[in-house]
């Protein structure tokens, strides 16, 4: 195939996505901004067309992820054929799949420089959170499956939780850790909206 | 009373205790440095000689808090004759009252300048209560009082509630979202250890 020209917008599009799947294969600092222009077939160079660095980069590739996070997320919300239970177990276990041991997220994050960076992720995931799990308590509530006395306030601090939520399992040591992890956490969301246990299993 | 020479370690703690006093007064922004040496009797540049800058002293100001804060929680925690129930409620009651509503610690973290001091911190303030809970939530499942299956996860996802406690407190727009924000956390607390709702009352 020889060179095709491309709108900017598909172009940055198409970096956004090979440096996300190099990214995750083979971590951030592992990958080469060669290696990212090399699987497009373009010239090094290229990339600062569209980017100032590497790092600027792997910010578009962050947001982009919320971005898709956010569209699963709102789609398993809105789902009419879906009740509250099924609702939060599919959005816990579509985070918890997020976890994947070579991506390199969190590591650019702990980096002193980006510290502002991942804060602002935290505040947008979390914009994108309350709202969402919201408006599912309340339909838990309506359909009678959940029984919260302070829905607005036990959010709040489950939400903390569920924001750290794929930084923490994926600190997991080993399949049995994992596996804890994943048990304490079916406990705590069952108790905090008063569903029995057996029905939040998320294994 | 005249300028008396003391050691430079015990004017640095005076620098402080001043401005900590003063900073939750009068807030960060609005203290000037005169108000703080204009305080302890001294000239405007003489802080200079202890910290580079205002910023600096805010920064000793909140490693000093955790300093104090660090000593408070211990001896909570060491204390040969409370139970472990009365030990949580002695330190969440603790961490609630710190809240004080001219306080602009939360302010300053806010900065993006201040993201990584305010990471950094965090991570202090975790490394502070995750042995300290976990010592307690041993004694609770000794004395027969609490019922937890998977003790260093559940304390793990706690965590992440207990070290956003201050913050989230402290958004509080009214007496009545304050009083249901301690609702909501005496029930996750307590549901989590299980423990009877009754007995984790904190207000």
């Amino acid at each position: 195939m020889g060179r095709i020209s491309k709108k900017p917008e598909v172009r940055r599009k198409e970096f956004i996505d090979t440096a996300d799947k190099l990214f995750r294969e083979k971590g951030f600092d592992q990958t080469s901004i060669s290696d990212i222009t090399d699987k497009m077939g373009l010239s090094h160079g290229s990339l600062f067309y569209y980017f100032q660095s590497k790092n600027e980069l792997m910010k578009a590739v962050i947001y982009n992820r919320l971005d898709n996070g956010k569209q699963i997320l709102n789609n398993i919300a809105d789902d009419p054929n879906k009740n509250a239970i099924q609702k939060i177990k599919l959005i816990l276990n579509s985070l918890i799949n997020s976890y994947d041991t070579k991506d390199t997220m969190i590591d650019f994050f702990q980096n002193e420089s980006n510290a502002a960076l991942h804060r602002e992720f935290t505040k947008r995931s979390r914009e994108l959170i309350i709202p969402l799990f919201s408006q599912i308590f309340e339909q838990g509530v309506k359909e009678g499956l959940f029984r919260i006395k302070y829905p607005k306030e036990t959010l709040e601090y489950l939400n903390y939780i569920i924001e750290n939520l794929v930084e923490n399992i994926t600190s997991s040591q080993d399949k049995n850790e994992y596996h804890r992890k994943i048990k304490a956490l079916e406990i705590i969301i069952a108790k905090s909206l008063g569903v029995p246990e057996e029905r939040m299993k998320l294994l």
